[in-house]
């Protein structure tokens, strides 16, 4: 049986400032991809979101991000391989307290914002994120685009790996993302998206925006908790996964029955 | 043969401030307390303090304080309890990150500024720190003012902890620290600072500022690694101690012996 | 005709944060507390705010915090009353850049949260927050908790000032606010607070929590937009006074008319 | 008589975290670009800053920079023009509190580092940089590398600017810097530098590491007060300066009688 895991990004509330549904999508999700303080969050928001991820059965995750809280880490920043191997172990170790404080065993890391789409194209900094991750512990999964430099980093490494795809955005050719500035880069339609999931999963393929039919591997489908829409999103993209026989399982299940 | 471990702080420098003699006061300290980045320190400064700790044989524990750069950790932060725990929490797992990175085993923790200041004398602040550190490992050692209220926590939670006595600082009758504001707080006397420390060691007492011998529990003297004047002294404290036939231990051994 | 300010906190969302219903509750009042990036708020949406105050024909005034946006200036912190000048005179000189940039004339300063709350009890903090705004600006008018330090030291400084009042808080007898923790504190029947304001206007007294009649001066009135309950009473409370004949004024028209 | 403006970065230091011999460098130069917190600097060191400058007799200038006190401001950050412009306005509006409150007239802005860097290349970036200073006070002189986009951004906005040179840094015939990856990109004998910087001034040219003559326009010199080396060629720069019969004077000198 087809087995796929839905991650979300949760605890991204700050101090006063709360964000996200994150108690709605929790039972929707297999991974939660936790933020650790640098782009949201805070020690109290961490502690929180790991208790209520272990109640609701989700393995939880790192989500670092660069130090930029007012631009939620989405802005490029030009840190240094070796930073943002710092940045990255630093956040891992944070939330890494929680999950031992809480009897969790922390699963795997993914990039966050900007931090994730320049490690997809940059291989010295997708190197940089996967030996910091590898050093801290060999056996964290890291999450990262399909088939991008992240993945061939943690390849590299030896360390494991998940692909992850999206269900509303248009591939090119070679596996990348369309560009949000091009044309028809977003899919808006819900069930064309949830059609494409499917097809992505059983087939191990996407139809590319020129109409092609590339190879993409789907170990982890990226959804959201920011509004009620995303919320019901999740909750349907779940059911049709499972109407089509396809067993939604946490990152580590996936990953290890490959 | 009587043990005592030698501590400092370290690793306080950040970004481009450059800040302490890291290097020259190793040699002569057996345990190196790491800020973790709210205080002072920044993630590539935590990881290469890590690696000189670990060069020098000496022990690395962690060294949370207020999320206060600009106030160096030291102004009293009116942050709850639960705050506090978090925030111990969130630094012990950054620096815990770098030791496991580097195959270094992470041996106490120590509040830094005003969070141990405030902590010594506050119950409920001190539980909510020895709580937060044993949840995420109960073999970490708390490392507090002599005879304070962390020690008492350490002790009610059942958290290994070890005593810190001053060399350069008054005690009142009760064992607590003589207020800076008053006068004779200071020690200012090298020699009479270091026969002050050996007769803590030795006898377990220290003569208070009233004149009253008092019973004092050290093991570990405080020294600083801040100015070429704070190193000679280190050096001269080590060699000092030495001679009495008082071996110099990480604070590890100094517990496990007691 | 007896005037009255209605004032309000506004400009507290942060990046991707967003707080407060700033437009539903601008057409209430007449004077805007603007956060200035240390407990909230960044110079995106300062400028945002400027304009949208500008845009309502709403005065401006700065609403310097600690430096704790995770706290959300909430926090006690023991920073000296020099440190404390020196953020004062950065954030309202940050404030009055966008008022200047969009031909807006700053009006007041209102210390915000644990800085106002400390500083309207200790004269050394109240002075060096006065001294600091007469520095930069001897026009402004510092908004303070009515009787409190904090207009105490504006007098002796020579600053202009409006006593702020609460309309869902009890008073004791010497005219401080009733501590929350104790039983009373929050007047919750919306009519009662209405009348209470109405008194405090009309009469210059307000029945404290024991019951006797004490004096006390209303300049403004300190109103919430931080949900659609607080812009339901905002809009309450404002016809009310216009129905009573009180006229809803800048600080700056009931201090000149004083 | 020919005249020119030295410039320096003063104010460098950050709460307990000292940088710069600022006292020792100002006794030669005629404008201090001070550090406005972001990527350097606190409140209470900005206004001790104006302080000395003042006493020294030397113009005072805000030195914005990206908010990156890890990195210095020395990373490029993707923010988009509305937000530079913003952060700008903030910093500029913040040194100016402090100008206002000591009674001297903010004469310049300076952009710091990578905002600097990446404006002297992006006009967008450099219109929005100018935009923003203009808004607020339209008589401040933009100070930015001789020929850039900022310069010209300036100019197009009707804001004053002045040409900044390099006395330790070789050119390309375009008038841009040589990378510092290149080889010869620094000149790292003081006389040939010195040399260089007199020969810009007199005679408006440059010699291009392609040993080609380019024009250059010099208003004022870039010098370094970050150690006594730094201090040393100050003093000499100015010196020698004086000594070809060149003036040593303020921005607003040198751009009002240009």
């Amino acid at each position: 049986m087809s087995k796929v895991d839905l991650n979300c990004d949760l605890g991204e509330s700050f101090g006063n400032y709360k964000l996200g549904l994150d108690e709605e999508v929790l039972p929707f999700i297999s991974s939660a991809n936790v933020a650790c303080g640098f782009h949201a969050s805070d020690p109290l928001v961490m502690s929180k979101t790991v208790a209520l991820a272990k109640a609701a059965g989700v393995r939880v995750g790192a989500h670092p991000g660069y130090p930029d809280l007012v631009g939620f880490g989405r802005r490029n920043l030009n840190a240094s391989p070796a930073e943002v191997k710092a940045m990255v172990q630093y956040q891992v170790g944070a939330l890494m307290a929680f999950c031992q404080a809480q009897g969790v065993e922390l699963q795997h890391v993914k990039p966050h914002g900007a931090m994730y789409n320049m490690a997809a194209k940059d291989i010295k900094l997708a190197m940089a994120i996967c030996e910091g991750i590898y050093e801290v512990n060999p056996k964290l999964i890291l999450l990262g685009l399909a088939g991008s430099q992240l993945i061939k980093a943690a390849e590299a490494i030896g360390l494991p790996y998940a692909n992850e795809v999206f269900a509303d955005r248009a591939y090119e050719e070679d596996g990348s993302l369309v560009a949000r500035t091009k044309p028809g880069a977003m899919i808006t339609d819900e069930d064309e998206a949830i059609q494409r999931v499917i097809n992505m999963v059983k087939n191990k393929t996407v139809t590319a925006i020129t109409g092609k039919e590339v190879p993409l591997v789907a170990d982890s489908i990226c959804l959201h908790g920011d509004g009620p829409k995303a919320v019901i999103f999740a909750q349907k993209i779940s059911a049709a996964l499972k109407n089509e026989g396809i067993e939604i399982a946490s990152l580590a299940e996936v990953v290890s029955s490959r």
